[in-house]
């Protein structure tokens, strides 16, 4: 291996430490991919994530074996990804995307306090639905024991982004090729309803609200 | 660590190995996580990712550590992951999301021949642009020699997937919330020209293609 931990370290302050931006990639991401080591390989899994303050949480259940890993503070790292645009430069080498992502190297801690837990889960419900959890019914002691729930310090942390057109060499910016940005957007679809749903339900105010106007 | 690489292998084994899953995955997503191990921890980085036939294809610079990992063949884990939909069921407890992931476990191989570099090259374009790579000026030897492009057999993988509307239970199924599926879409925008492109400059066909009616 050319790499050590070192290197990606030194590598990773190259990138920014801004606090505030590694918060906003967390705020807007749905997804999380979570890095462990498994005798000596690498797994890579995708999560649903949402943050408490400075620390990033993840949950599962308390059967798998990745979410056992990180509550026994095992090696981990969280990636965010957020893609922005696509580049289209005038040349296939110079092609690229507009993106922001978090890298988060450490260890994870389980929440272990029932209370802990129950307000953990209502922030990843109100990560991906602002308004929800004040709607669903919360965990119970039960469904809070079967989840596991860790809180990853985001404190060895890089953010890393591309913004704006593609760079050419001068050589190709007289080329007759269209250049410029496709901007890439997360959308949200009209709501589909649960098969048991009553036909007169109303679809509440708040998700109403993700929908976007056409 | 309570995880080892054979159990992960067996959880691999319980997901779906179906291979045209695998393929419509990673044909419709921009982005992998890609992880490698250093020195006993894990480092996840995004990449742009497409596919050659039974082989995923990822790219960087020749001075990316990463990349030279992976091109010496070091263990490595590629996962890709579409959000389809969220799922808000009647309990906090039950919310999910709908998603398709692959989880591709092995050992990637540089490419050396220029020609072979070219055409991986081209596929990355036209996988995110289709057409794009009979208009965009084709690599040449130096950019080529720049590049590192690493193949990673589709060999040892996993595709997991939930799909379907909100699993609450019984007692659950009379609460007066709403429940069902938020799909989730990614879209393109308007494109946005290069600053230098001569103002009369048409957008290619290929390119509107890519963008929704309104």
């Amino acid at each position: 291996m050319s790499t050590n931990r070192t290197d990606v370290r030194r590598l990773a302050q190259r990138g920014s430490n801004d606090r505030n931006a590694a918060y906003e990639i967390l705020d807007t991401a749905m997804v999380a991919h979570v890095g462990i080591v498994d005798e000596g390989f690498p797994v890579v899994i995708p999560m649903l994530c949402a943050r408490d303050g400075d620390h990033v949480l993840l949950h599962g259940s308390s059967r798998s074996r990745l979410m056992r890993s990180l509550a026994e503070g095992c090696n981990a790292c969280v990636t965010v990804t957020l893609i922005d645009s696509l580049v289209l430069a005038r040349s296939a080498f110079n092609h690229s995307a507009n993106y922001r992502s978090l890298v988060v190297f450490g260890h994870a801690r389980a929440l272990r306090k029932l209370e802990e837990k129950r307000a953990a889960l209502e922030k990843f419900v109100d990560h991906l639905v602002p308004g929800r959890s004040a709607d669903a019914r919360p965990g119970n002691a039960g469904e809070l024991k079967a989840t596991l729930i860790v809180a990853m310090p985001i404190d060895e942390f890089s953010v890393k982004a591309r913004r704006g057109p593609p760079e050419d060499k001068k050589t190709d910016m007289g080329l007759q090729v269209w250049a410029g940005e496709m901007p890439v957007f997360t959308k949200f679809g009209s709501p589909i309803p649960a098969p048991e749903l009553p036909s007169d339900a109303d679809v509440p105010d708040y998700i109403k609200a993700m929908i976007p106007d056409r």
